[in-house]
């Protein structure tokens, strides 16, 4: 089964790049320095269930950080597990190895394991599904089992996960004396979908089918949607609730607000969407795969189209960020997009954009469509590479547009609840595994090509061992030199994703005069890969570009971008800048000009932008009589001054100091 | 003590005007209508105690709507005693009378008279002051026996509150076993000055100023604010809370976050806040006339000022709207000011502008400057009487500046929460008072301007009798005819507003060399009012003018206003708008033309605008592949189509049936 998380070793970044630079950063330190920091915080300890002074913080409620303190490991376990892959380390190989003994020693009798509900709340397991993270929690352990078994090719996390699976599956599903509920943080039914197509554990399965087909059912417990139940028999009043629930009872906060095939907007706590989603599209792909039938994947994968589609068109920022609302972590209504927490929101959490490119790969199995790879590598470049710094020991949480007094553009080394930084590490672990789709049957072999980079892919359909290579200095320029390795009896197509800001424009050599786009790919038949064992593609479009967001965003603004890369502006570079670039603009059409730059001390070359803005003035709203009467009669001819700007990509913002004044859009005009 | 709710009977309207035809219209039909409604939904009955079906629905919490009948009825009865003052009619009188009885019968014997806490819920009397209204029904019951005994020279209802203040003198306040609580929704602060005023009940100060200065005491009630102590008292969750307040425990929603002199930006609720405010002013104003020495005045003064600024420079609409957030009927953050509900909010309930009349109207006797007056007039002319229909009996409870699918540009006849119609009609009923500030000592007379229109006012300073009146055809046009009748030996100063909206420019006659503006008043010194008994002020700046919100708010709006009034555009008279108007635009200089217009039936006169202004064109994006990617690399030059509109003022929206479709702010290109 075609995961990313699975067929990654199959990939090998065989040269420089970007991306491999960040893989690099994050093998030598990022993944040394999150284990530090689980040490220092007591999460790498909290398996052994001791108590820990911080569990007798009642402060927050409904969920202290130690409540997910399993993921946060299991999230490091599955990225360093993906790294030893590449590079042995004693460090890191030793600490795995007692994780694991800690988690299996864990391990209740029953087969449970959490922390939380084993240490510190010890009566109360299942009792808030909705605000609780248990089956969370279950996921990443499930996902780390998969990653270690991988890895060091043993069962002992694998047979943790079928125990405790045993038992999830006896608590809950459609029985009578079972729970019909189903978790408030989506996240395992895509790890069980997963756990089911590497092992065949059919309670797997059927889990994972059952949490995504009763979610959001409004009758599902004793006649009422099972979270209303569950809080009735907690004796909570329907007014008690979390402070990021705005409204009672603040079921669409985890899209539990109507059966997913009948959501038409994205709503809600956006990585609890992604990840849930996510799901979905695993339950499809493995019936479109022919591994598993599943009843419903015509109108799941409708549902799934509309719902990426409110998301794309409505609900995600031009750097390919999700969730303008910070108090829920998650979507606003239709073309609400402000670019900072003082216009009104832009809260754009790492894990979500990672989230999108999870989702975005599994459709591209299911339905193989440009329009998914052009978001993931949009994420990619942007919303996730912003992410972390570039000495890979700091990051940024929320990934907003621009900044403000409030919310500097700064990064900080770990979090509360510190989700991101290991979805960053294991994400660009088994980044080898995003990059293309392939396979075929008997003599029948694909490839298709989703991000171009300098890697080899190397794999086998039956008795054909197949290579292709690719080369290129991408993102910054568009030729892509690929080599195919494959017997001649076998049929190869490759397709190559053609991204939309490319418009269409590409040349191919050798040329193909009957070339053809599906799709958004241009595809290279059997005939021409075998005529061609080496041909390049050039996509063009690296020319610097001005972009304005959907105009009932009521935005006004320009951004610069390059390729996939989206630019902002910091001030470092434009040291005038006092106001975080709030009356900053650009004119439309002004020339661009492009400089080669490198940040000396990390030997990162980057390509900068520089172009002739202005500053508007705005004394006269300054110079009024404070409370004199709203707006102003002078009717908006504001005075401009021209300034010259450099920009940079939006992944290089907060590397090098300043005041923490950023910003992507800029007032067009 | 020169409240407007007293001194209204001096002012006479002398002739047509626009505000005379909606005091008309309130006396012929609207207070008639809001009886009829009030026997329609119990509220009439509610004070005969007994049991209605209606107390039985308990899905509203914490406030079912019968929690502030006694206010709705008060405020009728307020704004009946206003009309019966100046037009006699036996059903209204008959109403009061018979309304006036049972509320005396409904008190209790220790004082005691709250509807909802004596029927429905009588054993937890100031149990919940956060969420409850008996404090603020008690004021509104103060202000209504005000009203009542000013008309009918008796103290039927005046007694009621005698006795009433004497229960909460003794439950409130400093002593060990009261409470240090305030009314979660202020209001009382206000009344209880007005009846001090009016009949020196020294509680009724003295309970205005602990509720004004124990406000957001962070250690008031056994060391904590008092709504935490009392929510704990209850046994309540710290999370258990309203839909009104996004996060717990939400102070500032009912401005408890801090003590008032600590509040640098106004927060909450934008009704309870303007309440609050106004009722502090009243407290200065009794300071300033000498009546009631106030030792924080100075401070306090400061404060107001600080908050005054804010609001009117960061948080205040076009229109004079307040308050862009729905979920808590009030303020967002500085410059948040999206014209609908689609666009992320705007609330800018009725009583909220009326609100901000009553503070600017007190703020004019403490510190006279013209910004105070504009914003009033401002108000008054948009966005108070937009709410009302020119039939006098349908409403607007949320005054939008733009419309959308979800909320249309239309009216209701009563709402369930009916604050905002009784509103109306008691401000219209004591309009006069709002007019002028006059006053003086021995032979120094003053009489300061405020608003133009047709009417006169006759008071008396010591042995001398004045009569000033005006006649204009505001705010149509700016010519303002004055004429003064005093003794000879009164030195009578005469300052007239000179409306920020014109920009200084006016014309006197006979003309006033020496002639000065002091804090936005032009000084008539008693020189020239002895030698001019008439005079004539025209006012200049009544051709139409493009107006700007602050470029802070990201709107890049342009909005037509003339003169006091606001403009906007409506789908009846541009019948080819399908998208409430959100593609529609104009350019900043285009000529505009002035339309004399009337609506037949309702022999309503008014100018029209017309302009060349444009659609844009939006196919670009409403074409692309679903999904494909945000915004778009077109550069955002859109494509513009001519089109001529016709504005309206914004007060006369949605009276002439139509798809709904309404703006304000059109954009700016």
């Amino acid at each position: 089964m075609s995961h990313p998380q699975v067929l990654f070793p199959q990939t090998t970044f065989t040269g420089p790049s970007l991306l491999q630079a960040r893989r690099e950063t994050i093998q030598q330190v990022t993944v040394k320095a999150q284990l530090k920091k689980l040490k220092e915080t007591g999460q790498y300890e909290c398996f052994n269930l001791k108590w820990q002074p911080i569990y007798d913080d009642k402060s927050r409620w409904p969920s202290p950080p130690p409540v997910y303190w399993d993921s946060d490991v299991a999230k490091w376990i599955e990225g360093a597990c993906y790294m030893l892959t590449e590079q042995y380390d004693a460090e890191i190989d030793a600490a795995v190895r007692e994780l694991v003994h800690m988690i299996r020693d864990a391990q209740q009798e029953d087969g449970y394991i959490d922390v939380y509900f084993t240490v510190i709340e010890p009566g109360k397991r299942w009792t808030n599904l909705r605000d609780q993270h248990e089956l969370y929690n279950a996921g990443h352990l499930m996902e780390a089992a998969l990653a270690h078994s991988n890895y060091y090719k043993n069962n002992l996390l694998i047979d943790v996960i079928h125990k405790y699976i045993e038992l999830i599956r006896q608590v809950f599903g459609p029985g009578k004396d079972q729970i019909h509920g189903y978790p408030g943080h989506p996240e395992i039914e895509l790890a069980l979908a997963r756990f089911y197509s590497a092992t065949g554990n059919q309670d797997a399965y059927d889990l994972a089918q059952y949490f995504i087909e009763e979610r959001g059912n409004p009758t599902g417990q004793n006649g009422m949607t099972y979270y209303e139940w569950e809080r009735e028999q907690r004796g909570d009043s329907p007014w008690k609730r979390p402070d990021c629930y705005p409204y009672h009872p603040g079921l669409w906060y985890s899209q539990a607000h109507l059966p997913i095939l009948q959501q038409k907007t994205i709503e809600g706590h956006a990585v609890r969407a992604l990840y849930l989603f996510t799901g979905v599209a695993n339950l499809i792909s493995l019936d479109e795969l022919g591994i598993k039938s599943f009843a419903g994947k015509h109108q799941y994968l409708e549902a799934l189209r509309t719902l990426w589609n409110n998301m794309v068109d409505k609900k995600m920022y031009l750097t390919g960020g999700i969730g303008s609302m910070m108090q829920w972590e998650g979507f606003g209504i239709d073309y609400f997009l402000p670019q900072g927490s003082d216009e009104g929101g832009c809260y754009n959490e790492t894990c979500a954009s990672i989230g999108v490119m999870m989702l975005a790969e599994r459709l591209l199995h299911v339905e193989l469509n440009s329009k998914y790879a052009d978001v993931m590598e949009l994420c990619l470049y942007n919303a996730v590479m912003t992410a972390m710094s570039l000495g890979g020991n700091a990051f940024t949480y929320v990934n907003q547009l621009a900044s403000s007094e409030k919310d500097k553009n700064v990064r900080a080394a770990w979090f509360d609840t510190s989700c991101c930084p290991p979805n960053v590490s294991r994400l660009f672990g088994s980044l080898g595994g995003y990059l293309w789709d392939y396979g075929g049957r008997g003599q029948e072999i694909f490839v298709n090509v989703h991000l171009y980079t300098t890697a080899t892919v190397s794999f086998q359909v039956d008795e054909h061992a197949v290579v292709l290579a690719q080369k290129s200095n991408w993102p910054w320029e568009g030729n892509v030199i690929f080599r195919l390795e494959a017997p001649p009896s076998a049929n190869t197509t490759i397709r190559l994703r053609i991204p939309a800001w490319a418009g269409k424009r590409f040349t191919l050599t050798p040329t193909l005069d009957s070339a053809t786009i599906e799709n958004g790919y241009l595809v290279l038949p059997p005939s021409y890969t075998s005529d061609n064992r080496a041909f390049t593609i050039e996509v063009l479009g690296f020319e610097p570009r001005y972009l304005s967001p959907h105009p009932y965003t009521n935005q006004h603004t320009l951004t610069l971008a390059r390729g996939p890369l989206i630019y902002c502006v910091e001030d470092v570079d434009n040291p005038w800048e006092q106001n975080h670039f709030r009356n900053v603009g650009l004119s439309i059409g002004t020339p661009v000009s492009e400089e080669e730059r490198v940040i000396e001390e990390m030997g990162e070359r980057y390509v900068g932008l520089r172009v002739a803005g202005w500053v508007r003035n705005v004394d006269h709203w300054s110079q009024a009589e404070p409370g004199r009467e709203p707006g102003s009669s002078i009717g908006a001819v504001v005075p401009k001054e021209a300034k010259e700007l450099l920009f940079i990509p939006y992944y290089l913002r907060a590397n090098r100091g300043g005041k923490g004044h950023m910003r992507v859009g800029l007032l067009n005009g």
